[in-house]
């Protein structure tokens, strides 16, 4: 069996990927990716191969990797944050059909909801969604309607890919949505960056996060009704009694 | 100012572990935490201090570390899975306020919501809500509406704390919330003790895991529609055309 693994790498730096995750990428003989995160590992690991494809062709670097993994080359597919949220996992595993004499070992890493988090806080101690904002695969509709319903449920909502140069006012529309059973005053944050130069976070309300243009490196959190600026950190918290 | 590092260590083994989180482990001169995390890393480093509280008493906990980081020692506050996902970091912030010559730093870690979902598969390749059954400090009221809006968003669902001892009957009746509105065909799945020994994992039927009994040590995944079996494990498709 040729083995290939699907390894989260966390947001971006080394000390934030796992042991598993650094030891899988250390091992391999050939790293498959999106360009953008490819980069950041040829710093770590300058004379590995890399193989890469842009985004939306995502299909071809999965099966870019199969074919790899076939020459009998170790092989690791690398996705940003987590290897299943949003990542490449569930594709391979579609795809492993085709290729039955691979097999397959997924590896899981910090996502931007956990690493923003900390960034910001505590915004994720309680029940919470995670939703992107993206519908190149979705229809926006469907992500109108989750947002609609996360929000009358209380939950704390972690928005991925709130914005991109095609798609420049979908944050806004998102907090429309959001402001129909949200007060303006409630507590959201933004993570930008996170765990490479130039991160950055900050914690403002809903109203201000409106008017705020974000890119496809910004995480952002929308508190729950319990949620609170607390030393200028956003916290959602559990319920103990102090 | 006297740090306390607020730690993610993820589900359990060292492998699993960010390379920060084991550093600061590493690092510190005593680790405080729930009783039963420590003795998992009292295997990795025997000769450390450790300070615990059983469950229930996380208040006396968190206060126990900033105490002990006034005394000028080197303390690492621990969670399971990730710091702020049902963790300690929310507390700590909380409660710094009182500490202020204490600064908190967070560090992230991988929550079960990941490291089960890579067990099965990839759950969470799409949009997906957390959603815990403990109902200590939340109205069981809230945690059924939050699991009723869920399931009419499609979202796929996260269930941490399905059960123990006290609350034997709690998933029974999370499964039947959920049946007023997806089919009892919809595939599920449980990862049971990730990363310890004793690791296991199922792909199920809703109608399945109604009649399951699990326990604290379990993590339930509940699919959306698009959610599949494939090659025995559980793909939530992010919607790639292959």
């Amino acid at each position: 069996m040729n083995r290939i693994w699907v390894v989260g790498m966390g947001p971006g730096s080394e000390e934030q990927m796992t042991l598993q995750a650094r030891e899988a990428l250390a091992d391999c003989d050939v790293i498959v990716g999106y360009t953008v995160y490819v980069e950041l590992l040829k710093k770590l690991w300058p004379d590995k191969e890399y193989r890469t494809t842009p985004m939306r062709q995502e299909a071809e670097r999965c099966r870019m990797a199969f074919e790899e993994a076939k020459d009998g080359r170790k092989v690791a597919m690398v996705c940003s944050g987590d290897a299943g949220v949003y990542g490449m996992a569930g594709l391979m595993l579609e795809l492993a059909k085709e290729y039955p004499d691979c097999s397959l070992e997924i590896v899981p890493g910090v996502t931007a909801a956990l690493a923003g988090g900390a960034l910001l806080g505590a915004p994720l101690g309680h029940d919470f969604a995670v939703i992107s904002l993206s519908d190149l695969l979705t229809p926006w509709e469907k992500i109108e309607k989750r947002l609609r319903l996360a929000a009358q449920a209380d939950l704390s909502i972690c928005i991925y890919n709130p914005s991109s140069r095609k798609r420049a006012g979908y944050l806004k529309r998102a907090c429309d949505i959001l402001l129909e059973s949200i007060e303006e005053e409630r507590v959201c944050g933004l993570a930008v960056m996170i765990g490479r130069e130039g991160e950055y976070s900050e914690v403002l309300t809903l109203r201000e996060l409106r008017e705020r243009q974000a890119d496809m490196f910004t995480t952002v959190f929308i508190g729950n009704s319990q949620t609170r600026k607390i030393g200028g950190r956003m916290v959602a918290p559990r319920g103990y009694r102090i």
